[in-house]
């Protein structure tokens, strides 16, 4: 089985990385073709195009940054639809909209290959760690020919139905998060005004039915003032809004959601859209 | 050191029960006496009232059903401050509000006794078990001596500073517990209505950063849609509303916290207000 | 100066007739032609396409359902920009969103027409007396040349710019609105529950600084438990959608304006879409 | 029928003057005598103690600062109860909590006399002009016979039966209006943040059915980034909190009027609290 892999960023060359160590044959591509260098060392092998790699791999993945670079790999010229052939795989694992998911599906059904969104849950160390949780959904028989290689991408699959389902279980995960660490802040904010030692309220909740990894890595960072980025405030605040308008899709009333991201969009709006998303902090303690 | 135990509810009995079992000298007193049978059964010794208890006890340890139950025991007719001598102890471990707690302090100093507030974070489980979390304020010598003891009740102590301090800590934890169930209901129930399975959410979100315990057993009561009472949602409710008033008094303003307020406000309306917390889902999925 | 006037809704043709009886040189169109015979019966001309329409008149007035009909009366076969020549004017008074006005407006300049938004703030009763309030934007020498026409069917009229303000004005304007509404309901049920008379807070509402006609129009609705529909209360939410996307875009948080949003939004969940903004009072006083 | 009346700040010198005008027998009464100077000039006679006022006049009537003042002059030493007598009646129409006008109503009640509460709706304006609205409460018999003096204060007047019930309808027209402050501010940060006039926005609002005196008068604050107190920020927070609290005592959720109160909190920690309550503009219209 032969593996292309578009988009070596910092997601995309730790997972490909995993591939080509666990022994798998990769062909990697990026736009930026000096990033395939370091795959390459590792023993990929380089390609040209996304339609070079589509045309010669069974399964190709792609994770790019953002919804007009998984529409430009995917249908653009020299793009993925045309070199995939009849029963060729497809595999995007970029965060898009379930419309650009839904786009390409289309275009690469018609091209005659199969489909499948994967967008993950998890950032940079899950996927140096290979413990990423993998959201698939489209082409059942593609999602069962690509499990060998999830497996070595991340330590959970899941299998949710038709396109687009993939994005709206991120949707409502990332959604949940960030409710988490709006009440979290708030909370550690009202117990600090209350003469509480914040580092005591991380040791409280870490103790207890509430313990979870985010908060002791969110809540390090509340300590010390710095919010390094790991997840940006404005991408959590697109998808706040996202799942907000979910909702109204939906008919589905998110009265805390919908305060939740006006949180957010606050602390954006005060200058902090490029912090890590725990410097919404900075706008629940005032000044 | 002898130790005085009073109120044995469901709390009150397995701790009590579990300084028994640890070999302590413990003497308890319940109001409805009959109560008192299965500890001494297990080794404890029974006290007449709350000043008998209090004046042959070094330490007494008091975990009653509400403030008034709280005051009524302390400050009553045979209460403690009757019995309680120069340097002897009394930790109530009850939850009840700051003022409460300080009307008692005032009055066990005034008679020359120590006091130690020390209210538990976990419910029936935890107790059992010994592995309640306690948050403790007051006076620091008596928390030192009284350490053996929470040691067996508890699997993590904290001293907080005045007593007040350990009223506060619990209302600050019960404010971000609330709010991370609202976030995490409102989560489920867009899943849902969007197609997705809520025992496969469920299992994302325990893959994760967010993954803990509450929403692994939360969840379980949504998926069956039955909500047997672990924590009665209107005690909950009356948590986030002295939440947002202890922001108004220290000027934190806590946008979403009121909204999770608000929430519970509507669950309890609605006719959930003894149901368990998780309860509250059932006015964020409309019908 | 001959005009045309195309749709002859329940607005339309409100206003049309108060242009016909001033006299004016009016020719209609309507998509269900059998709408244009109570028009020709008070003195207008018949005309056969938005085409034909344009092509004949200085100045054609559209006042369409939606985005979709207001595209297609204007870009579709037999449309507006097929008929307009050099200097003519079109003016569009249906309510649509910025972007569908926009994409009119470079069609119609592209013809070598001239083109102005003018949606207005006020439904059925304003349009019939002639007391509608006019949101123009665009052409700035087509706003005064319509003025006479604007001045029959309005009391106000304000010229804000580029096309695209005359929308977002309605949207800031029935934000406000629906915010009204919705803390005025909570204050009303609020009182009801508190054993007020809803009529006397209805009373002292009206005798003071908030006095409004909104109030006394939708408190009426309130005492009377029937909403029938002046304006939809799902075209409401729709506006309170739209105004927190706009937040969004422009990064201004919306605290308030998002809990009124999800309120509506519970009201259309649970049946009311239909009924009149009012009955948002449904969902806020619980059963 | 002579007329007692107690406390002569802006408000009650205002109203007293008003009584002495239209040539009602006043005997005023201030803490500091020498605000009662003006009043004696306009034709009032001077009181030595509230008791004294109490015990020779009719009816009378009082207008202090707070609950604090209310009581002290009530029920404090030379206090109202000292004086009446047996179907003497006293009118506080100073704004307290039920709490407050419930102890003095009994106090009374016990020493024989007649009592009604009356806080007004309106400021120091309508105060001035006679034209006060006055949520009266209380004694049945006494609202009758002091209504001569309560035509020359307000311009309306309510019986809304039981003590406590006055109190109520002022908490309840307050939360609206603060809750209508506070989507107009979001409506006009967001019309400003999106390139309209806000001007215009207050011309298109006083055009049409939600034209209110209030939004003029606020509106020309925003206008000029002023806010000159009329009705301090701080005591609109005190009402929405109050507001938020009866609707948790009653079972009534009210999601907006949370998110107006988090809103005016911010505004009140941000240093706004001795500012106009138009002054909430500030924390909503980002730097």
């Amino acid at each position: 089985m032969k593996y292309g892999f578009l988009g070596l960023g910092i997601m995309g060359s730790a997972m490909a990385a995993n591939l080509v160590r666990a022994g798998f044959d990769v062909t990697v591509w990026n736009r930026n073709a000096a990033k395939c260098d370091q795959l390459v060392a590792l023993g990929a092998k380089r390609g040209m195009t996304p339609k070079e790699v589509a045309s010669t791999c069974d399964i190709t993945i792609a994770m790019l940054a953002d919804p007009e670079a998984a529409l430009q790999v995917a249908l653009g010229k020299d793009g993925v639809v045309e070199g995939i052939g009849e029963g060729r795989g497809y595999v995007d694992m970029s965060t898009v909209d379930d419309k650009t998911a839904g786009a390409i599906a289309e275009r690469i059904a018609a091209a005659g290959g199969r489909f499948l969104e994967g967008p993950v849950s998890g950032t940079k160390k899950p996927a140096e760690d290979g413990t990423l949780i993998i959201l698939a959904a489209g082409d059942r028989s593609l999602y069962d020919d690509a499990a060998p290689a999830f497996d070595k991408m991340g330590k959970k699959r899941l299998f949710l139905g038709e396109v687009g389902q993939g994005a709206r279980m991120k949707l409502v995960v990332n959604s949940i998060m960030g409710g988490m660490l709006a009440v979290f802040c708030e909370g550690m904010a009202l117990g600090k005004k209350g003469g509480l030692d914040p580092a005591e309220i991380l040791e409280v909740l870490d103790a207890g039915a509430m313990a979870n990894p985010m908060f002791k890595g969110k809540g390090g960072m509340l300590l010390e003032g710095k919010y390094p980025t790991n997840f940006p405030l404005k991408h959590m605040q697109k998808d706040l809004r996202l799942a907000v308008a979910l909702g109204d899709e939906l008919g589905q009333p998110l009265h805390c959601g919908a305060s939740v991201n006006e949180l957010f969009k606050r602390a954006r709006a005060a200058g902090h859209a490029d912090e890590d998303i725990a410097a919404v902090y900075q706008v629940v303690e005032l000044p």
